[in-house]
């Protein structure tokens, strides 16, 4: 893959995984049979927040990354993110040997902040609200000559996020199971359109959907009209990770092509799918990764007599929220 | 292997390894470039709070069961457990079609006793100072002519909790490690003792430790004695999953033969470790379960320089216990 302004290809995810054996975790797909007889039917979770960087994001970055031409390097890169892809091009930089400026909003939750800092980045603090991000990052890119890696708009990234895909698929198949659906917590569709690419080829008797927070359900909606249709706000959902305000120019057309209806899920289905992760996976799910689990334990999806991959997408949360919702439990 | 009063070889091991395959969780072994940077070593955690029933417990008891002759399956299991052996037995007399008893003190977390019957067993609450659980269990035993599974001190639960032993020599070998160390986290030895005569054949190079709460260190102890030394108190660690209070008649051998010094961690120590695997692993990990991680990150053990494993052995804690905890974060 040389050009990543266009959709990748099976190829282009296999190559990616190619770049990422060694560098990312092959995440475990785990179960809870407990949580499976509740629910008569049988859910696998897709770990992904065991990820490096604690989110999926990191494929995507390393990838993209990997894909800049050696006189191009020096230079470095710049991203905007609301977190976790900041953490994921910092950390891919930082083994590349590449600078790292990272435009983040205001309100990131600090762990992530901390974490970009930490893998070497230097950031650049935005009013989500008063600001638009992507200008910000166009100049700074203008600026150092350094390369602008979108959080999901990009094929490079599309196609590091599609190892997902391709892992659940090996995974799926080594035990097995032969999955009826996935579902992927969607923000601008980078994970979404690249894990549907994947399992078109690898498991295609498997329906991929979005799932979003309840009025940030921009790829839902777009999805059933046909056409972008943007959200109306830019805040107010605790899935900070899943706040893209419409689909990607290059997401969208393969998110229509490959998948099925979306999911939108409230902030107290997330806060209760974090519980339950706790409790049957011991997993730490931040709330954008817990929106897929939610779209199952709150029914919304069904699940009985079926099986069902959930992509635990990222888990970025800061103790004291997590203590918080705890209380619930 | 049929005589489980002995202790088991590298081929039990591998028995116990073909029984558990695609039964048990091939559990991951996580990394955190964040943290190996500020150790100056390369730790190594080997995830399994992610085990089915939310501890390694499940191996032992899976593999103990599948030993147990098919004219005596129908009369049961009988199991003493503070908790984690407990659900690792239910689980596996579940799958087996086994009815299971299952002995538990009234002190055990409320999560642990909750899914002990999730799995349909029966449960017998007892007072972890005033009764001897081995004497409860052996009475349940004789009068239901049930099959006693011991937490540690049996060949078959042994070799079970072995095979945690072979996933970590296969998994550093796959990322082309060679642990210089092994940290096991230890109440009456069934994990480190399988664990060790595992890796003597499989990394031989790796020196094997146990980790205990300070002042129930009854194995560290005893090693360094060369006698069994039981510990003065039966209660008051936070780490409820290791507090065996004298090293088992059939680990210890094995124990003295293949280990290392054993190290104590304090409470604080384990709670400071909590904190970090949550943020760095995104696991959630219980008390007794992050005590070989207290041991490297209090510095107690040294890592800088060197490659070690810690086994995280359970994540089976109470949330508002967990969110108390993380409130220090």
């Amino acid at each position: 893959m040389t050009d990543c302004s266009a959709a990748p290809t099976l190829a282009d995810i296999e190559g990616a995984a190619g770049r990422l054996a060694g560098v990312a975790v092959e995440t475990p797909l785990l179960s809870s049979p407990v949580l499976d007889a509740r629910l008569g039917g049988r859910l696998l979770v897709k770990a992904e927040c065991l990820q490096r960087t604690g989110s999926f994001k990191f494929r995507g970055a390393y990838n993209r990354l990997s894909l800049i031409p050696a006189e191009r390097r020096a230079a470095g890169v710049v991203a905007f993110s609301s977190g976790n892809h900041a953490q994921g091009v910092a950390a891919a930089a930082q083994i590349l040997g590449m600078p790292a400026v990272i435009v983040m909003p205001l309100d990131a939750p600090a762990i992530k902040v901390a974490n970009t800092r930490g893998y070497g980045a230097e950031v650049v603090l935005y009013d989500r609200v008063k600001e638009d991000r992507q200008a910000i990052g166009a100049r700074l890119s203008a600026e150092r000559g350094a390369t602008l890696v979108p959080p999901y708009d990009d094929g490079g990234v599309m196609a590091g996020q599609g190892t997902v895909g391709l892992e659940i698929a090996a995974q799926a198949k080594a035990r097995g199971l032969s999955p009826d659906a996935v579902l992927v917590n969607c923000s601008g569709g980078g994970l979404v359109s690249g894990v549907a690419t994947a399992l078109a080829a690898k498991l295609p008797k498997a329906k991929v959907h979005t799932v979003e927070p309840a009025g940030f359900d921009d790829a839902r909606r777009s999805l059933a009209a046909g056409h972008k249709i943007p959200n109306a706000e830019l805040q107010g959902s605790i899935c900070d990770a899943l706040m893209a305000n419409v689909p990607g120019n290059i997401t969208f057309p393969v998110m229509q092509s490959l998948l099925g209806e979306g999911y939108a899920v409230t902030d107290d289905e997330v806060r209760a799918a974090m519980i339950e992760a706790f409790k049957h996976f011991k997993l730490v799910i931040e709330p954008g990764g817990a929106a897929s689990l939610a779209a199952i334990l709150s029914g919304r999806c069904p699940i009985a007599g079926r099986t069902v991959v959930v992509v635990a997408s990222g888990g970025n949360v800061d103790p004291v929220f997590y203590a918080e919702t705890l209380k619930a439990a």
